[in-house]
C-alpha cells in the first residue's frame, strides 16, 4: 500500500507515548489522593510521582479537578472490568462469592481515593457538580454489574432495592475498613447477607 | 442546714457557665466540621462561631483533636439518647420504624461530621488512634441499641451479623446522601430491607 512517511511513521509511537504518559498520571492521581487525601493532592505531586514534567501533566490535564475525577473514573472502570472477568459466565451460582467481590470494590485504594474525593466535593463549588456526576455514573454502572452477576429479576417488586440495599451495605463495609483492618468481621457480614439475599431472590 | 459561704453561693453558676460554655464549643465544632471539613475547621474559627474567647476555649480543650473528638463524641452521646427516647418502651413492634431511626442517625450533621473526621484521620497520625477508638465506642453503643430496639437475639448464629450488616447498610446510605439529596431512594431501600430483616428475625 505505497511508502510510510516518516511524519506517520512518528505519530503512531508518539500517541502511544501520550496514552502511557496519561494512564501514568491517572494511576499516580489515584494513589495520591489515597494516600494524602485532597489537601495533599495536587497536578505537581502527582507529576512528580508519575516520573512526568508539570507542563506534560497539565497538557493531559489542564486543571486538579479534571486530573483527579479522570482519575477515579479511569479506576473504576478498570475495576468494574475485572470484576466482570471475575465470572465470565455471567450470573454466578455462587451469590456468596458475587457478594464478597461486589464488597470488594469498596475496601481497596480505589474507594479510598473515591471516598476523599467525594468528602471534598461535599465543600467544595468547583469539585461538586462533578463528582456528583461521576458518582452517578460509576454507581449506575456497579448496580448494572451486580443486578448482571446476582441474576436478579429487577421486574420483580423489591429487587432492585435489594440490589441497591446490598451496595450500600458495601459501601458502609468499605468506610468501616478506612481506619483499621476490618476483614474478619466483614467476611461474616458478607456471608450472612449473601444468605439473606440468595434466600429472598429465590422467593 | 446553716449558711452558704459566698465562695459557695458562686461556685455553683461558674460550674454552670463552664458547662455552658464547653457546650456551645462541642456545637460549633461539629457544625464547623460539618459545613467546613478538617481543613476548615480549627479551634479559633470554632470559638469565633461559639461566641467564646480562643483562650477559653483552649482552656476546654488543649488541641484540636481535643475539641473534634469531644464534639463528636458529645453529638453521637446526644443522638444515641435521642434514638431511645424515641421507643421508650424498648424493642418495637414496628420494625421499619426502627430501621429508619437508626438510618436517620446516618444522614444529619453529625454523620457528615464523623465523616469528615474519619477521612481527615485516616491521613493525620496524631488524629488516627483518638478517633479509631471514639468510632469503636460510638459502634458498639450504636450496635447495643440497634440489638435492643430490634428485639434481636444475638445468642441465634446470625442474627449478630445481620444487625451488623444493617448498621454497615445505614452508613452507606448516609454516604450515598452526601452529595445530593438520596431521601427518596433511600427510604425505598429502608421499606424492603425492614421487610426482609422483620422476615429473617422472627424465623
Amino acid at each position: 500500500m505505497g511508502g510510510v512517511s516518516t511524519a506517520e511513521r512518528d505519530r503512531v509511537p508518539k500517541q502511544d507515548r501520550s496514552r502511557a504518559t496519561r494512564q501514568r498520571l491517572l494511576e499516580a492521581a489515584v494513589s495520591c489522593l489515597a494516600e494524602h487525601g485532597w489537601a495533599g493532592s495536587t497536578v505537581s505531586v502527582v507529576a512528580e510521582r508519575a516520573g512526568v514534567s508539570r507542563g506534560a501533566a497539565q497538557h493531559h490535564f489542564p486543571t486538579r479537578e479534571d486530573l483527579f475525577t479522570a482519575a477515579v473514573e479511569y479506576v473504576a472502570e478498570e475495576r468494574s472490568t475485572a470484576l466482570r472477568a471475575l465470572f465470565p459466565e455471567g450470573p454466578a451460582e455462587d451469590r456468596r462469592a458475587v457478594v464478597a467481590a461486589l464488597v470488594d470494590l469498596y475496601t481497596g485504594p480505589l474507594f479510598r481515593a473515591a471516598l476523599h474525593l467525594w468528602v471534598a466535593a461535599s465543600n467544595e463549588e468547583q469539585l461538586r457538580p462533578r463528582v456528583t456526576e461521576l458518582e452517578a455514573r460509576v454507581g449506575r454502572e456497579t448496580h448494572r454489574i451486580a443486578v448482571d452477576l446476582l441474576g436478579a429479576d429487577e421486574s420483580e417488586p423489591g429487587v432492585r432495592e435489594t440490589v441497591q440495599g446490598l451496595l450500600d451495605m458495601a459501601r458502609g463495609l468499605g468506610l468501616a475498613n478506612l481506619l483499621t483492618d476490618d476483614k474478619a468481621r466483614r467476611e461474616r457480614v458478607v456471608a450472612q447477607w449473601a444468605a439473606l439475599l440468595d434466600r429472598t431472590l429465590k422467593d
